[in-house]
């Protein structure tokens, strides 16, 4: 058993910035249509909330906002059908979300190639006429403008296509292509809208990734193009191995990660005109496969939660890849658990990494101690709160000492660990049934809840209170000030007897 | 601590008469109209699923049915207002409720006297004319039957007034004028519905229970009055001691109460014109008082499994008093706990006894055990049910062997105790609030759950389970085969690392 | 027929204050615990949304507040139980409205007398000890403080008591009495909330109501009582006539009325030190009888707009009493259509002037024209919008050119008049049912919208609209450019053949 | 003007077979995962109430069912992933729904060849091994079974594949493939289900649709094969022509469609073994194309009032094509209203047409009278209900006498025509937006429903009525006795002048 002392002494400070609900991942904005995904994404909202959603897929056929018209006389119009643009959109703003708007990939009509990604068949060559392109994107703003404002259209960040540093989602991964992209994007998008907010080049980690992003920011500066922000990912696992249709990884320590933006942030700020430029995590999770079995696991939420604890000092935002698991790239899942990326399997069943976000987005106050696994913050009316994670293989006992305050306090602990909050093991015991019955779902969303401690404690000197984590267990606490009423000569009866 | 071995053998049956949901108690109808109490009843019904409601209050004055209008020349209409009737039986159908009539109180305008009771002041006094009152019967009945159509109608049971053995219920409890008032209410109703079910005399325990049941079941005989069922009520406290504005008991056992409703039935047979007639316990608790703390505890959810394991032998329906907590007889609740009788809080918050009674709603099936901690039953689907209680001041161990069964099972187990399902407790340790912050009641209602544990068993020549419970819990069970589909080469990987 | 011409030059400019949705009027504060109610405020408020609420009853014994406590030494505890009075704040909160308090009647308890007023029995009697009445208004706004925050609770007006001119609301309609009260409760108020603004006399019309007003303003001018702002009552109703239960009126001009709140405003602006206080009208409408058939009539809606035309200019509020009809004055209605005084019946079905409502919430932009059956606005997007009515007792054409303007219009009019909008006539047709079965309730909810007709209209010189409107009709228009899109070629098929 | 009277007499009867709401169709299976399309379903089932649905595309590739894995060891799997259809069929019966299965199209991966049909690229092939194509249909039932249970699925018609008879819905029209697909479906299906109604072979209309329905069962008789109905579609529209991307025809009469089901009921009842077989047209409309704008208007409302007056003689049902106009066959509508085969434009905004069904859906008693624009039927309570329609090109006046029957009546009358439930109309008139505003959208709500008129009659010798019916109007009607209750004095105030 491992046993830590924190003691925090009045006037303490910590470095601790929180972006964790500024952006989260969605596998392909077509699937927005979709009223399970709807459903997921508003529970998600109503308790965590996130401000911006990031995808793939808006410009893709499942979309059909590309929608050319010829005439009798064989005249063509460039037309567009915003029909499921504006169901999409209206739906996000109405749950609170703004997009982190991807523009790709390729309408089928407008590309200059042939090849797909992915079970759902998303274009990835350049356009036959950049020409097009721009005026699509053009079209695309000026219709959004018209809908939802100027104002509201302008503080959507835009980013410019997806891991092109990949030959499957962007043709033999031309680099120049994809500059070339970027600079017909970003300059429709500029004189539609210049205060919109563009960056790129969206790069995934490998790959040349520290190349590609040195040649983008070479390739603004030289040509003077215009970049607000520069956006990456990030994936944790290490040394995949197959078993079946599924990936098991090691992963890397938080740290590691960590680490990986950092050098980003330095490459960034070598430059002077781009010192200090926002940095965006446009996607990051553990595994980068969506049959990796970790992400279902409460040993995911403590990774995410180490994470979540260190981006912020160096990213404006870090988008987690994804808040569900209606999910097509390799399929339609066929299971509610089969590692899919989402902190919700299907069916709306939180897993444990749900909570670990919901915990950080309750950080908000001052930060007072940040370690490797603890984070404690004022809360602005005279309290504490705090998440703590155990990422060693064995029980963790944290003892924690508040600045002195005497009287009488109520601390709540939620916890996820692998009894509680762990649906994925109420479903392993039930045999892993494919298809949940309508009772199974019920229970496994019933058991999909942090258990909930609570305990009366009087100051005296200090205020003090234990815990204790479980491997892998994440949790959050609440201390606050008792209430104090008056009683009519009430005795609490404990149990009862 | 406790240990007990329960072994089944294939063939073993037992006698459980489950009628826990036939019937559930309310204060008083007019509180129907407030969004608060339907509310509660929605979420009641949802969850548990009861078949009938009764309370008290159907021709008070808040109900304001009794309408006479005096015209210009000073004649004088028999009228009735049945607005609030109307939607009070709305609600309750609409939510799956048939009424459990009682009839009662006096409305002002047709009472004999001024004596009132309770802070809503119903008016306990005869009628100063018996045929107004059958008339308003008649016209209550005959709408009804044009709203609601004469078979939904004649399938309300109806029972006259509530407690005339006490001189507060019923003026002076007299005798001689509650059978004067059976007497017209019933023949009013059988005029105008032979098919109702009609009872009496509603007592409570003590204050000559039995001398009225006997003098009841006398006169109906000698009479030739007809009656359909008989009633009374059922409370568990005994020495009440008062710690402030509290009432205080040591409770009997369950076994005691049992014996009551058999002495009753023993009675009733002993009639030859009444053997084997239903009785029903239109009232039943622990306490008879609603600022008893014990009502919200675990110890009353114990207490309670221990009658609804039993009172189904000899009784039609026990009525539990009350579903919640929106109840003004002694003025309105000024805190979420305070000792109601309800199962829910405000705010709908369930305390430890509304599992009990979702639990005891599945034990559907065949039983083949029970025990005076015990009932288990099958499923009807090839698994098994049950529920435990621990009425011992220590833990209790189980350990439960079922019919030799091969394969693999899932064990799912739902428990309240002290720690768990216990909102009181957290109430407690917030420090006693007397108004929930909205933030307070969603802690609150986030911790009133069971925890729920499962299990993988594999069973080899028995199928057996291990049960832990603290003393005052109650838990429950479902066994049932395991699924087994095609895994892809899925490995269960634990908690993850 | 009446016939009109309106002709709009550009540059013209019209007087129109709109605070048509400041304030609306409730029954009894007890009766927004009931469903029905919330029911009708959440349509009320979902469709036309009124800022402020009104009612009596805050101190009533059903909001159960006066709560004192003796123990068992003998010592009283004043105590003040909240439960009722949060969950009335936080429906009316949650639906979007501020209490524009009004402080009364008095707790049984606390009353120096027995006079009580209504069905619902409220004590008129000023209080026993003046002492405890102030106590119970500091503890009220400090609960509601701890509850809502300072800033907040500061934003409520608040008015003390109710046409203390009448003896029936306030015992032998002692001035010096409410004086002393008034002076009580404003020094309370200010001493827990000095930004808190308060007002008084709450007089109704007639019963001396210019002298109560002229020594209300004396009295505080000359013992330097604060005060914020002035409130009364305005009612239509002349010559009253009985018919069984109902009473019918001839109804004054709405220039009648308009007048009467320009004296009042008169009388309050001859003192130098209240000259352009808030004048607040707490109670408007027609009849201030609940049993006056007129409320439920489209004669109703058309009076209601000429009024909303006019307060403005003189008022602060103007406060329709009431929204809907769960209202017990005179007890408990009967059937859906009485004559009540709600803009919506039981059953949350519109009479006519709940479109009044609707109409001129709608009116928000600069005025182009007024007169004594129109108001014109501009919409602030390039349209115009506009109210009609007709209370002359025969058809009305109306011409309305607006100012020059090239291109294609679309015009949208709704239109209440006897046979649209009007579900009295269906409930009349039906045969006056007094409980509506679900189908009858379905269908007048139904019948209960206005009709919509829609044109297209070319512009050429002037943009030119013909209106007409039955007698007693209200009519709301909006004309705003007409869209033009790429069509495909499409012909607009009429009605198809 | 056409001028009509129509006089029932005591005793009379009628032949109308009401089979209006046994099924209705749908574009695709896979759109019903979509929100907009299941809130479509939601408001059509609560207004109209089908039995059943039936669409194609259950086994494309984006229900994703056919989910064949190799292993490590290049061993296939056949294996089936039943996610999307739990899915789907959940929320079918969770609205009332029963699914009218159709087997199609071919997944990719089993499909003999490559050629699609539709934007959503359908594959029209044979399977390339039908045994394949047999085992996926078992695997399909048997997962049903057991989630659904036997005695529901059973209940469920089965059709095989759709049109068959034109080349693009089945590679060559080649007419020996499809009874040879026939053949092992049914096969399939019976060995499974043999209670499981199965039919064919659903051609449309022309295209040698007799012969090969001739075919089809000299087939079935020949081979022995098991046929349990025969389908086939019928489509009204006649000498397309076009104008841009729309498609506008002359319209047959709906005799001439009601005909072509007598001719093909001749057809089957010329068979003994088929004598009285049921025949069920799983599709008809007025057009056959997705942009005919006649879809959306009047017109088509009274057109299919004749259809549904007149084909439920000889079918058991016909299912009209489409409940809504979530449809993407020839892409996906990029506005409102486009001539879709929907009863509700996108934006659940219902057409005229919505409420011939609804209008139909209540004509459920003993017939009366039945013309070639009117049906009127007993209400099986005492009064009488009925719908009109008008084909002709002038307004029409229809004088209806029931039989005699003394007193007061009340006469509730809806109309759909060009000024009433028209929102196409005020689509056009706002200059025809292709992107609705969430303003517009609700406006055309508020415009879509039937004009509500209300009577009262007082019968004396005879109940007479009379209609007035714009062209195209289609009217239902409800005469009912009036209530008569007690008044309190009460005289209807007229509009309150």
């Amino acid at each position: 058993m491992v046993s830590k002392n924190y003691c925090i002494q009045a006037g303490d400070t910590a470095v601790f910035n929180n972006h964790a609900c500024f952006c989260i991942g969605t596998g392909r904005m077509g699937l927005a249509l979709q009223q399970e995904y709807m459903d997921q994404l508003k529970k998600v909202q109503k308790e965590i909330g996130f401000s911006h959603i990031r995808g793939h897929g808006l410009f893709c056929d499942d979309m059909a906002i590309y929608h050319p018209y010829t005439d009798e006389n064989g005249v063509t119009h460039e037309h567009y059908n915003f029909t499921y643009l504006d169901r999409v959109m209206d739906g996000y703003l109405a749950c609170g979300l703004k997009p982190f708007l991807e523009l790709g990939f390729m309408p089928k009509k407008m590309a200059s190639g042939e090849q797909t990604i992915f079970y759902w068949q998303g274009n990835t060559t350049p356009p036959a006429d950049h020409e097009k392109w721009a005026e699509m994107i053009k079209a695309l703003l000026t219709h959004l403008i018209a809908r939802y404002g100027r104002e509201e259209v302008e503080s959507w960040p835009c980013e410019v296509w997806n891991e092109p540093n990949l030959p499957g989602f962007w043709k033999d991964a031309d680099q120049a292509a994809y500059l070339k992209l970027y600079d017909v994007s970003v300059n429709a998008v500029k004189a539609v809208l210049p205060g919109m907010r563009v960056g790129g080049p969206a790069v995934c980690g490998g790959s040349g990734c520290m190349q590609w992003i040195a040649a983008f920011l070479d390739h603004c500066r030289d040509e003077k193009v215009p970049v607000d922000f520069l956006t990456r990912h990030i994936y944790m696992g290490q040394t995949p191995s197959h078993r079946g249709r599924y990936l098991y990884h090691d992963m890397c320590d938080p740290a590691f990660s960590i680490g990986e933006a950092v050098q980003t942030r330095q490459l960034i700020d070598s430059y002077p005109q781009f010192r200090g430029m926002e940095m965006h995590i446009t996607e990051f999770n553990t595994s980068y496969n969506p049959f990796c079995p970790t992400h279902d696991t409460v040993y995911n939420a403590a990774l995410i939660a180490g994470l979540l604890a260190g981006l912020g000092d160096t990213c404006a935002s870090y988008s987690y890849w994804t808040f569900g698991d209606v999910f097509e790239e390799v399929g339609v899942p066929d299971r509610p658990f089969h590692g899919g990326f989402g902190l919700l399997a299907n069916g709306s069943i939180p897993k444990p990494t749900y909570w670990t976000f919901q915990f950080f987005s309750r950080l908000q106050g001052k930060a007072l101690l940040k370690t490797d696994d603890c984070v404690v913050v004022e809360d602005g009316k005279g309290g504490y709160r705090g998440v703590m994670w155990n990422l060693d293989r064995e029980e963790k006992q944290v003892c924690l000492s508040l600045p002195e305050r005497e009287g009488k306090w109520t601390a709540v602990v939620r916890t996820v660990d692998e009894e509680s909050g762990n649906p994925l093991k109420i479903w392993h015991d039930l045999g892993e049934p494919e298809s949940l019955t309508a009772d199974q779902r019920e229970l496994l969303l019933e058991c999909a809840h942090p258990r909930v401690e609570s305990r009366g404690i009087t100051a005296e000197n200090a205020l003090e209170m234990e815990f204790s984590l479980a491997p892998c267990a994440v949790s959050y606490f609440e201390i606050v000030p008792a209430a104090d009423g008056f009683s009519f000569g009430y005795v609490y009866p404990g149990c009862g007897r």
